[in-house]
């Protein structure tokens, strides 16, 4: 695909060149992430960060993402308007907002929002999230992840053993981590789940077409005893009924050093989504992991930085000019 | 008046030669706007963005108008701070926030609070709306908006032929768009409203005293009939006793594609101050009219952005220096 | 202490040559902060401004430091995120959002917490205020007033005759400031307040060592007519356990500019940490008193953005280079 001028607004706009392409030019905005180089390639430019639903994480990342380029960042944290009180619509929003920016990320509570939004946008939107539906950036982040950890150990895609863990009925991030997998070939997933929060059917069709060997169970230290990646994720108890349905499943497939040490081989890589639940009775990902160097948990937030700045570049034509307008950075940096 | 470090506190500080003093420095930022240019002149500047009342819209605009100047925007979004439930005092607040900026832009719900502000501050105060009073950069974008609406179509504002529909009564807009248009000469102005929501009659006093040709009505198919503009507003239900009275208004004077095609001229432009309420019950201006080329509604807030440009340029007295610290972009821009 | 990526958490940390080394740094930053010069030291540097309490002051002063000294501000005005609510950790949060910045400030509710942030994050961290327990940028600016305000009358520290007034009992910033003053020698310290709000035992012990003399009293008048500085602090309400109980304090100790002309000294100098509680029931510091030039609570405020560019720029190891990158302002300013 043609990335100039283009909305991002779910994985299904890709194919596999696109994805390849997206993490090459990820690759190339490492020096200015890990703060050796500084650019100002976007001088003047402004990104329209519309969070309608709070989400501190994802919304200082695509705007750190977009400082770091050089450009400025406008943004709204919530429902602070009452635009859409006095009966604004969505069309309006979008085409106002859109004269202030040169590109917007959005995220809204309703699934489609972010769509429509940018139907009537007359500049570039980048999906954030809309409600249960697609987070095109954090599938990218996941994916990205995943590749530049087998790439550490000297390893492709090809191959790849991956286990799926927790709630994978209502994970949006697993999902599209699924369809991403989908592209590519030869794969064997585990899906580690209560039967009750399985993945979804048509996403396990979805993965056994595309050649995946697929493996369905709710059995955990079976499962990860034979993989490269265990992806663990939180039950979302914000998509059930009561919390106290929630709590049925909380606090199974628990992984903490001991389990990992009895039962993962070495060099398994441990990611998730975030955020963790770190509460005693839920506790996914044990605090003593921690200082497992293949806890990629963070690395995965990092390289989130890294997608997103891709993104930006493609979208406003600049990957070509990053480095023109770049120099070393003067202050302490001791990443 | 001498821009230079003054307050933008009311449209009544304004002469006839500063409008088109703000309208000649709006004109000349438009390469900037429209992103063919980028300029760094407030490099270094920081605008104070108080918005001690929500507003995404106009705070946004005012942020990006700063930031394509080259300066830094800090703001405030509500009223987060416990320093005014701690009594603090206006004054207070004033002298501390002016020592943290270049200049501010503040919006706060209380009528003249941007004006007692505005004496203890230390540096100039823009007001972005203090209750129902003054936004004074909506009253200039409107008739900035005008201006080059019928500039467009060869006219000039002589013999401008205006209608403003809807809650004449409570909108601050029409207000000030009256006030502003007493200034000139010559205008014909038709207000139709129901008569329990009349423009106010001191309003319809100071424009007659200026000369204009104004007529009172309800009747709105005729009164479209032969203007050049229609100015359509709200219904301000926030300002009636109950959501029950505002209904009773609510619907009136819609304006859609059919009655435009039946009663208006062909070149007739369609405003409105935004937000427009879409909800089936009020509408008044319908979505169908949104690939009408004579709706200006977008083109109102793209203004809005050029004169508050213009204002801070003239009152941090930059104008002929924008110019001088520019370049081309660098990123994709369709506009 | 070498500061170079160094947390900033507590006044505890500083020796004396520290604190002095901060204050000549903070001198060198008057050029900037007054808008004489502009510098981009901290081109393509972010600061992540997490507050997660409400604070406009403080977290428009930390952001406008990093500002003036070239650097760009993400940040996040309150608990806004559900992150927490989610389970996450402090742990988690600071090792993900440090991934964002090259310097944090963080503002949070709860005492400890920054510090506990702080461990776990890859970048320094700048305590904005954790609940009750430490705020050392504001007690670093109080120090730095005092200093300057003697200065300007040919006085050093030494022999420095202090008042502090008010509810010394649960003031977190006089706290600070006598430890703080602790460091130094030979000074006349008078605490005034009722018994109720004394200060704490162990504070008056403290500064006894260090070899001031120290005056516990609920005396006002006679208290200040014979000092350096007075320095008025509020009730702290929300520290009591009902408002009547903070009323039966409000009101009490207030200073007006009959009260100064009678009792002070001509050149008695009055500080606040602010904010000043300006309602008649309590009126600690009378608003007769704003044209007093000895009033120097907006001095001290203006002397925040000082002391925190030093800390950032002492932090970020680029004090040697503020000035190369520097050039004089192009706009407007008064100050």
């Amino acid at each position: 695909m043609d990335f100039t001028g283009s909305h991002i607004l779910s994985i299904d706009q890709f194919e596999r060149p696109d994805i390849e392409h997206i993490f090459r030019v990820a690759d190339a905005m490492e020096p200015y992430a890990s703060r050796r180089r500084v650019t100002r390639v976007l001088e003047g430019a402004i990104l329209g960060n519309m969070f309608f639903e709070p989400s501190t994480r994802t919304r200082v990342s695509f705007g750190c993402a977009f400082n770091l380029l050089g450009g400025e960042v406008r943004e709204t944290t919530g429902f602070e308007s009452s635009a859409i009180a006095k009966g604004e619509s969505l069309y309006d929003t979008a085409r106002v907002l859109s004269g202030y920016s040169d590109v917007i990320c959005m995220r809204h509570p309703q699934n489609g929002s972010v769509a429509e939004f940018a139907e009537a946008s007359r500049v570039p939107v980048i999906n954030g999230g809309d409600g249960s539906n697609e987070h095109p950036s954090q599938a990218l982040l996941d994916l990205y992840t995943i590749r530049k950890e087998m790439a550490a150990k000297g390893k492709g895609l090809n191959g790849l053993r991956i286990a799926m863990i927790g709630d994978l009925k209502h994970g949006r991030t697993v999902h599209s981590l699924c369809r991403l997998l989908a592209l590519f070939e030869g794969l064997q997933v585990t899906l580690v789940s209560p039967a009750e929060l399985a993945m979804p059917e048509y996403l396990v069709e979805l993965m056994r077409r595309a050649g995946h060997q697929v493996v369905v169970t709710d059995e955990l230290t079976a499962s990860i005893s034979k993989v490269d990646i265990a992806y663990s994720t939180r039950i979302q108890e914000e998509r059930f009924a009561s919390k106290q349905e929630a709590d049925l499943y909380r606090g199974r497939f628990r992984l903490n050093q001991q389990i990992y040490t009895q039962f993962c081989e070495p060099n398994t890589v441990i990611m998730h989504p975030l955020p963790r639940d770190s509460r005693a009775e839920a506790n996914e990902l044990d605090n003593d992991l921690n200082s497992n160097p293949n806890l990629a948990i963070f690395r995965q937030t990092d390289n989130g930085v890294l997608v997103r700045m891709a993104l930006f570049a493609m979208v406003l034509d600049v990957v070509e000019q990053v480095d023109k307008h770049a120099q070393a950075v003067r202050w302490y940096s001791n990443r």
